[in-house]
């Protein structure tokens, strides 16, 4: 595969791309839907055959349920196709509008990205869920998916094109690449003459490799350590079913919380109550010394799994039904521990408005919350109506992104034959 | 100097400055002015110490005026940083409030980035510049200042350290590597862990290198190829003062005009009027086949600089009283080109208004201006009150940056015990 061709043809496809009307990219995502359900048969085809060769090589199984396609599966992913063409189109909004004292009319106006490099894993979903939220930004997108799913996304990627140059659009709107050569990874790093930014979709190794290769910005996101601060003032009954939630309902995501900080004046009545709702759903409790006591002395804790934390695990993204917990002496303790560790997601529980107002204030990480779970850092949650990652870098955007985080602005001045004085 | 230990001491001044309130951030930026003042004497005299290493060291006379410090150009950056109190505090600011669904209230809450690190070539001013803006925007700054005003930019940061120290803010807030070893610029890109944003400040293979070696996101900027296409409506006598103002009034910046393009119904009224008032400017013009011969036939001809231009005149930012010309059939033609080249500041001249919203929407530049000089492009121009750099990438900020655009934000949501459902 020819990188630089590669680059050239999604530029050329972008320019076509952002000009484009609404009505003309929903059209062609609905084309995208219809597509994928009209090529369902090669498209399991090309699955089933990624999974007889992941399988041959002794993958593990929720890896081959990551990578397993569905009838079922793909008529999800084709519905959520469809409902990216709901959503408002954020190209051309006008915004920071001014008549300036030189004379000139000023705005920005919203643009499209350009070309938008994804890398992401095992995840086939991924190939039609982002080609999807670029179209709709105005963007060209090059895609490059985990080997192990390289003929499933050779098949989605087909059916795509084809859906694209039905309705007149440049196959080149979305390429994957399909080659195994990992070379082309790194390739695709330093094709900044054409690449506007790279999305890595995946664990803390992709992105650092993104991060050392790449000539082209890079968001970073998607890894965090989430933290759950309860203080003295705590409504410690419904404090509980929070911590469940942030912990037990989805633990192999970002937003799921890795360690809670308890004010000292309260450990002793709120660990055992969390252990109590926690252990029973299956989660391992790493204690600093002072939780470990309370816990190890409270009624009940023969059933739960509760071991003394070391180092590690004050800053560690579990992703797994595991909870580290430390006793602190209030707020600043808390806000020196979240000072180290967080980037994320981190939450205060507290009915002391002063100490929510500094929570919110001094914890520098992507979203911070009071009295809410950290599981609702997610763009659906948030209202973005869809998410192409979760920044926890400080630059262009930060948190979720939806399709607004997908473009860019410029500067529009209207003049009068208008000379800088 | 022992990067990692600089990196964690900004860092923590960084958490520092992210608290103070603008009346304390005013106040260190009017002791910083005074500091220089102040120190003004030894401030001189290691400037005194560089020119002369310099120009024993052979330097051109261009660059040693650059690097050249004197009690009046002191005065001036005093008075600059003094000016940085005025502004308005972006950090702090709420934004895209709402209430959800699911029964939160969010918010986005403006943040400062963190710590920035800037490298810049031989302009002392710019040590105090960033720092002042950096300060204002509550981000720590680690400073790299080219090796030949080393002893000029350590009596700068020691002056400002002490204001610092003086107003109780950590001495860490404003760092300058004044090691002459270039690996520290090769390290502080790398240095991920605590910086957050590389600003390079200098040419085009600064940027570059910070791109190939960097971590951290880098702003990219200062370096652009700007069009001015006059189309067959345009006011050819309004046209001409507007073409000179573009190339004449300062050349050697980055929105200078480097490439005009000329519609064909008018390219032979207007272009001897273009070399009747550029070339006694001292301009010379690089002309593609036709606009030459329209200019080699004109009265005057023999006292004008004109020359075939080469492939390499398109898509070339000169610096210098040159300009390349070229005869286009039309908008089209005129789009085209500035899509090949365009990244920075590209003008419409035309009385057409389909022409200049075509031109507007279509024209993938920082700045788009109808009408107007290129050279307003510029954040003193665009009413941002400072400008720390021009982006002419397309993450995080586009065109002038001003103190909002050396900030970030993070989501806010305040519930009640929620839990995602």
């Amino acid at each position: 595969m020819d990188l630089v061709q590669i680059g050239r043809e999604a530029k050329a496809a972008a320019r076509h791309l952002a000009r484009l009307s609404r009505a003309e990219k929903d059209a062609a995502l609905l084309a995208l839907a219809d597509a994928l359900m009209a090529h369902q048969d090669a498209i399991l085809a090309a699955n089933a055959a990624d999974l007889e060769a992941a399988r041959a090589a002794g993958t593990n199984a929720a890896l081959l349920d990551r990578m397993l396609l569905t009838p079922a599966r793909l008529a999800a992913i084709a519905a959520d196709t469809r409902s990216v063409a709901d959503l408002p189109d954020p190209v051309g909004e006008i915004f920071d509008s001014a008549e300036l004292p030189n004379g000139l009319r000023l705005h920005k106006r919203r643009t499209p990205i350009g070309v938008i490099g994804v890398i992401y894993e095992a995840r086939p979903n991924v190939t039609v869920d982002i080609a999807a939220l670029c179209l709709k930004a105005g963007s060209a997108a090059i895609l490059r998916g985990g080997s192990d799913i390289r003929q499933s996304v050779a098949a989605i990627t087909s059916a795509m094109s084809s859906a694209l140059s039905q309705c007149g659009l440049p196959a080149a709107a979305v390429q994957s690449l399909t080659d195994p050569d990992r070379e082309l990874v790194r390739g695709l790093l330093r094709l900044d003459q054409y690449v506007d930014m790279i999305i890595p979709r995946g664990g803390g190794g992709l992105h650092r490799f993104c991060l050392e290769n790449s000539t082209i910005p890079v968001i970073t996101g998607g890894i965090g350590v989430c933290h759950i601060f309860a203080d003295a003032s705590a409504d410690l009954e419904r404090a509980v079913p929070l911590i469940f939630n942030a912990k037990v309902q989805r633990p192999s995501v970002c937003n799921a919380l890795d360690t809670l900080l308890v004010q000292r004046e309260v450990a002793a009545d709120l660990l055992p109550r969390v252990a109590a709702a926690l252990c029973p759903a299956g989660v391992e409790l790493r204690c600093d010394a002072e939780s470990l006591a309370i816990l190890a002395a409270a009624p009940g804790a023969e059933s739960w799994k509760v071991v003394p934390a070391t180092p590690d695990d004050f800053g560690t993204e579990f992703m797994a039904l595991i909870l580290s917990i430390r006793v602190v002496d209030g707020l600043d303790m808390a806000l020196d521990h979240i000072a180290a560790y967080g980037t994320h997601s981190d939450a205060i529980l507290t009915s002391d408005a002063a100490a929510a107002d500094r929570f919110v204030r001094e914890v520098d990480s992507a979203a911070v919350f009071v009295n809410a779970s950290t599981r609702f850092n997610d763009g659906g949650q948030f209202g973005l109506g869809a998410e192409v990652a979760v920044s926890t870098q400080k630059l262009h955007a930060r948190g979720p992104m939806g399709l607004k985080e997908l473009t860019t602005y410029k500067w529009v001045a209207l003049g009068d034959y208008s000379v800088r004085a």
